[in-house]
């Protein structure tokens, strides 16, 4: 016998896993398609050249490749995508001519990465990416907020936050500092707040050894001075909230500064839009120490937080970029996206309780009765999908008592039951299955209307 | 730079390929889950072992396989997996006791097989599979042609056949004539008579040469006298047409033998059943020499086709069998299922003028007019979305003109237009794309159902 096992860092989803989880991306299916963004689907396997072109994936990520042979291939030529965003650029490189600009394009699929297996971390997870390529308007950049907000409010996520920065804002600010050349270093000590604290952080923005030939600082240190870093770190703390004080207050210390000034017009812009939209202020959070994709951003940055959920990290994340497809054409081509998290958002519902418990697609269990032809229940059945409703007809002819406790176990409302008396009645019995209380003797011809109310008494939709 | 292209046998699906194939996949989990099937989701990669265990794949297959390895694995452990069936398998033998009988899953995902690139045919495709694990009632062979039917009705396939056998009934018939340790030969012969005709068949089931050691005739070859291979055709020839002629046809032939009446009783069930849940008798087509999946299928057996695209073949197949997991547990476990060749049927539908030609999603492109504020477009917009009506802004205020260009190339049916006159005066013009008719001044507060008016008097839904 083979062992049934899967792979190490692999995982299969069961239907209680995969019920919820297919209702959450036909809502992201849908919000992504009222904006106009289309669908789009590249292979799984993509040559290995595309995926270790420089820059398309850190080194981290690319000691994580699945390399692909087939007989008769050569090893080392194809391999399979870590993420979306490269086969993107690669498509977005090869058809951007026919396709045309703006191009606004989700994808949703599986990327593959060999990483140390750990608990709730696999080695192939699903990506839910969605971008406008080919615009610079800040009408992109607000359309992306806008739909992580209507996709979270869809899929019925109580409450959260939306974080946005404006990568220039900082950059401004570290510029009029003198210290731009350094920011991975500055934007690295910055990172470490929430751990080290205050204390922890200005030590490292100020820490300034020489190189080791006696001359300038290692640029890989921060090597502010005092003033500088407890200015950053207050500019950092107090830019952290509703958008008008924020904005405010970075326009008075970087008014005058030229890039600085863009992305505080582009928050401004973008706040204006998302409140055309009916994206309500209190979800929107500015937070100017935010600089997520150091080396890929280059002006609006997302994050969403799942209030009260926070641990969890950020649940959908993204930002815009100056150039996607540069490694493959010289056409320029700017563009915003970002993408949801949905393994991560699925663990955080399941874990807060969000999450229907059902083990089925349908309310409605139709019994099978021992003695009864089964073209009975197979008719009723066909007539409640017909009229929208979602119905399981038992395919044995079993002990009836067995029959309902398949249906209690898998999560069916209720069960329509015709015996060998209901038959000659042209009658059924409804029964819901929490209670097993039963309505009985109702008419065949107002299945329907019958199966519907009962439905609606219980709180349960007619199709799941 | 770096070449974009995918690597041979595979490809790139753009949107206009796509959003037809997103809405097929909706359709087939609509009706699925309207079943009470459940979806489950099994990884992309396996071990070897798995998908090579001892009958879980053809030879050909096998040969075809695509190996995967990571850094620090072991080369020849993993490999992705070339159908749905095998998965489903191993799922189930590890789940079982878990899920409970019966388990109704669907499956829908891509498989990789490394076969010779031709024109149609690729290297990645998906498979829509959905089985019924655990039960042997006709209610169950029933359903999955029920499956078919209104899973092909709901994507909007006009007219198509779906023909049953059960695979007990030529085996009686083979078994009657001593010849059923032959039936492979037999059927080799058989499946040939579209492109051989009448008496090639009948020559190559009737060529009997002695084995090598001059004993009995190779077991490879048919072996069946002048007049078992005349009836046979005959039998096959008759038994192609409406249900009730046909069976009364097997009955008088077979109608002694155990098997064979056990597989028309079968059948003769099932076009009941098929009856009372509404199937259109037209739909259906006994054909008694339909006999596929060789080694796999024992009882009921179906192939569709598209009336008029014939050569297309079968677009959805599928049988019972006796035993799924048998590499993996000693527990026996029976079943019937089918799957919907979703790449032929779109090839399909796609020559057959039957996909609408858009690549949007969304029906109204909202104009951004130069001059007026981009709050103005992305404040309709969202109004029409909660109306649920589809919606795109243009992201730049580009000149007019271009704008419509966009909208009417990539199949927009309405445009709703702001220029600043009409900002001052609270209204908004209305223009169809493809003959540039305006309507000028309709009011911003009845902004919903001027659009759903006009949507509707060109034929177009809300939303795409």
């Amino acid at each position: 016998m083979i062992d049934p096992r899967v792979a190490s860092g692999l995982r299969d989803l069961l239907p209680s896993a995969m019920i919820p989880r297919e209702r959450m991306l036909e809502t992201l299916r849908k919000t992504f398609s009222s904006f106009g963004f289309v669908p789009i689907e590249t292979p799984h396997i993509e040559r290995m050249e595309v995926l270790t072109g420089k820059g398309a994936g850190s080194d981290e990520v690319l000691r994580q490749i699945f390399a692909v042979t087939n007989t008769g291939g050569t090893p080392g030529e194809l391999a399979l995508r870590f993420d979306l965003t490269v086969p993107l650029a690669r498509f977005v490189a090869r058809h951007i001519d026919q396709l045309g600009t703006p191009f606004k394009r989700y994808a949703i699929g599986s990327v593959f990465r060999g990483e140390r297996p750990a608990k709730g971390r696999y080695r192939e997870f699903t990506q839910c990416d969605f971008d406008i390529v080919g615009s610079e308007s800040p009408v992109a950049d607000a359309e992306i907020a806008q739909v992580i907000h209507d996709a979270l409010a869809g899929i019925g996520v109580p409450d959260f936050s939306l974080h946005l920065n404006n990568r220039k804002i900082l950059d401004g600010l570290l510029d009029s500092f003198g210290v731009i050349d350094r920011k991975a270093a500055v934007l690295r000590a910055l990172d470490k707040l929430a751990k080290v604290g205050r204390d922890g952080v200005l030590k490292e923005l100020t820490a300034a050894p020489r190189g080791s030939e006696g001359g300038e600082p290692s640029p890989s240190l921060p090597a502010m001075t005092a003033d500088q870093a407890a200015t950053l770190l207050d500019f950092v703390e107090q830019g952290n909230g509703p958008g008008d004080a924020v904005l405010a207050m970075a326009e008075a210390r970087l008014g005058t500064h030229e890039a600085a000034k863009e992305g505080i017009a582009n928050l401004r812009a973008v706040l204006d839009l998302l409140d055309a939209a009916g994206v309500p202020t209190d979800r929107l959070v500015l937070d100017l120490g935010l600089a997520r994709g150091l080396d890929y951003y280059t002006g609006i940055v997302f994050e969403t937080t799942v209030t009260g959920w926070e641990r969890f990290g950020s649940i959908s994340s993204g930002g815009r970029y100056d150039d996607l497809a540069s490694l493959y054409i010289k056409r320029r081509l700017p563009g915003v996206g970002a993408s949801i998290g949905l393994d991560r958002l699925l663990a955080l519902m399941d874990e807060a309780g969000w999450l229907p418990g059902s083990s089925t697609t349908v309310p409605v269990l139709v019994a099978n009765f021992p003695g009864v032809s089964p073209t009975i229940p197979v008719r009723l059945a066909a007539r409640l999908r017909a009229a929208g409703v979602g119905a399981e007809v038992y395919p044995e002819p079993i002990p009836i008592g067995k029959q309902m406790g398949y249906g209690s176990t898998r999560g069916h409302a209720v069960a329509v039951i015709v015996g060998p008396d209901e038959e000659r009645s042209q009658v059924f019995n409804l029964r819901v299955l929490a209670t097993r209380q039963e309505d009985r003797g109702l008419s065949w011809t107002t299945l329907e209307d019958s199966v519907r109310s009962a439905l609606r008494a219980l709180g349960k939709a007619d199709s799941y």
